[in-house]
């Protein structure tokens, strides 16, 4: 056969186990089942595209975040990175087999060049939920309400939504003559938290000048009241404009729509992409800030401009899976390991493998997850295996059981044994159990 | 923003519509049912990885039909073009940290530059399921079984099971002294559906002696009945050999065990692929079978040779999940069609904002998925909207009904009003019907 291979995986792509995988299973079925209760619907996109199609035309000097090639047809193709870009070039695709306004949900695997870091991988897999075709703040809330709603499922109520409007950024920008620069700043004041005032403030200085970075940092500073806060911004733009005005009542409808969740202004919050023009929200867990945020999105007054001149107003959010699963665990609320089939039936009688495949198959017909052990093997070995793999009950059948129709069924966590004398009673039995 | 870009998929990878998702999404949860009923346990692996993980040191001339690039670590990295070779990098990765027998399912998409061609993309989901660890011939019946469990869960029990054995093929190619050229024979033969005995014959002679053509073409024939192609082995292979005997018998049990399943032993069945060295099959639906093979595999000796010394014997089943999608489809069984939520209220009055909101939350938390039209438009559009979108009741709730706590429902189907005049009513009326 040649030398072995080491069976390695590439940095930042990983391989999921099944305990993991059946919680990433669990948590995907209740964002699901929330999206879903919300009228949100699902659809599918490429893994890859074209690269002109995900980066525009021409790409410019290519990203290095992006996996960026050419194909065996010599076509430049790209992975995709997020989900917004691929739903805004399925949206312009399909336009005119949906209605509006759309909601949509996809929960699929991106891909990013980035250094890989604890908790940051190169292949991930996040769920996004947008609403397009409608500008209403109805939509806003709806959004807003389905994140929380989705980590209520999960057990978390403790939420802290910062909130900020682009617009408002914006008109503000424009005020100070600073419009120009507006992406650079964007993308610095983006990393407050990360690198601190005083970095943002270094970065701010090699953009614009001196007396126009107070202006900024005085912007994007949070008052101690959300009041607080609407009022600086309104000094600082000189009136209430409309921005300012859906703001302050996106906050105060959230504020009596969820009482529970700590809703908080803070102009700070930028979502450092382009294409937002409204509200950009990030969310974070009280009782675990630390892991950032976990859930981020906002309005864009146009979601297709690549691809179509008919504007596409929408509302979105993203949840990254990975670091939701990092935060359930260390908060205690990954949902409960499952482990396969919560039935054995041990293999004690090589003259009993048919006997053995219909009681398994009575069972699951009953609902009852069940396994075979593989082979006739010895006792402790099969005990063993059970153990391991996390059986709750183990069905032990030989020649006698077969014949006289009975079934000794022993319990594995509390070691009793239970028999019964008919298959009616021990499926009634099984289904009396915490399986 | 410059020039329009055209919102066009490379050929081969597909869009998928919220309603046909909404499909693909309740045949995959039924198959993970079924697998769990089984006690096969989820995991996941990365779309992409080394080239030499998946193509073996070297990789030779590439195979076309893999997407294989370069990426910016100048690591040969590919797509994969199954989830066999991950699952045996896997095994090979993780084997400590796992117990055998493994029974693992993975369902995933995998990628291929093959043509495209109606019903075959290049981008595609496949369901596999295998049993690793194990010799055992209840290893061989519960795979088979577990295929027509799923097939059984959408309805369809009129299946036809091909089934092969690689060891009586290479035992007889060994007697006739062409083992040799057994890879480019088992090819050739695996071709016989699609291009028929005359193309085989005539490929075979470039290969091989014509008596030894012959020959193989006696063998690859399938008989009247099971037992006189069981003969016809026998017979090529002087001597009824351990293979045949593990053929036989897993037919007879198969029978007993399902005796609603056609099981046709065909030798002509040896599914091209090197690694198979048991018995292969695959399945074809009794009332459509021009769809070709829904459903495949075998058994393997040896999934980890490529990365470790240790063998690892198993067995598994592939299910493709677009030809499934089409079969389904054609044979009207696709899972009935859901539009996302089921209630929708209407929004006819600007004040009514927050308890549109507060509405919509009851009745979610009461199990009913519901969602509110996006703004106060005029009743024609949001009538329109539901119908498009398939709402089955619409609540009409103005001042009035707030004030008075009453409410107004429309069954959009039958076209007939419902009046409440408290929520729990309401509430109670929607469990009552079917959603």
């Amino acid at each position: 056969m040649g030398q072995l291979i080491e069976p390695r995986t590439l940095k930042g792509f990983l391989d999921i186990l099944p305990k993991q995988e059946f919680a990433r299973r669990a948590i995907l079925k209740k964002v699901e089942e929330v999206c879903q209760s919300f009228g949100f619907v699902p659809i599918d996109t490429p893994v890859m595209e074209y690269s002109e199609v995900l980066l525009g035309k021409g790409g410019g000097e290519t990203d290095k975040q992006v996996f960026r090639f050419e194909d065996h047809g010599n076509r430049d193709v790209s992975l995709r990175f997020d989900l917004t870009v691929p739903f805004a070039r399925f949206m312009a695709a399909h336009r005119s087999e949906l209605y509006l306004p759309f909601k949509r949900y996809h929960f699929a695997k991106v891909f990013r060049g980035e250094k890989p870091q604890k908790g940051r991988y190169r292949e991930f897999m996040q769920c996004d939920f947008d609403i397009v075709g409608s500008d209403s703040l109805l939509s806003d809330l709806e959004i807003l309400q389905t994140m929380a709603v989705c980590f209520s499922s999960f057990g978390i109520d403790k939420l802290r939504f910062l909130i900020s409007h682009r617009g408002i950024f914006s008109a503000f920008l424009e005020k100070e003559g600073i419009a120009e620069s507006g992406v650079a700043i964007l993308r610095t004041v983006d990393k407050l938290a990360k690198i601190g005032a005083d970095k943002v403030k270094e970065l701010l200085n090699e953009e614009i000048a001196a007396d126009k970075v107070e202006k900024v940092l005085s912007f994007i500073t949070k008052e101690d009241s959300n009041d607080a806060t609407i009022q600086n911004l309104i000094d600082l733009c000189g009136e209430k404009n409309e921005h300012i005005l859906r703001l302050e009542t996106i906050i105060k409808e959230l504020e009596k729509l969820m009482p529970q969740i700590d809703f908080v202004l803070d102009p700070s919050i930028t979502r450092g992409l382009d294409y937002y023009t409204g509200i950009v929200y990030e969310t974070y867990l009280q009782d675990l800030p630390s892991i950032g945020s976990v859930c981020s999105g906002g309005r864009y007054d146009n979601l297709t401009a690549l691809y179509t001149k008919e504007p596409l107003p929408g509302v979105g959010s993203s949840i990254g899976l990975d670091r939701l699963v990092a935060a359930l665990e260390e908060l205690d609320l990954l949902p409960a390991a499952q482990n396969g089939a919560s039935v054995i039936i041990f293999n004690i009688d090589d003259n009993l493998q048919s006997y053995y495949l219909d009681l398994a198959n009575s069972l699951r017909k009953a609902g009852i997850q069940c396994e075979i052990f593989h082979a006739n093997k010895k006792m402790n070995q099969q005990f063993k295996f059970a153990e391991t793999k996390g059986h709750t009950f183990a069905l032990i059948c030989g020649e006698e059981e077969q014949k006289s129709a009975s079934y000794t069924v022993k319990d594995l966590r509390k070691r009793e044994n239970h028999s019964f004398t008919d298959l009616d009673s021990l499926i009634q039995f099984f289904h009396g159990q915490d399986l």
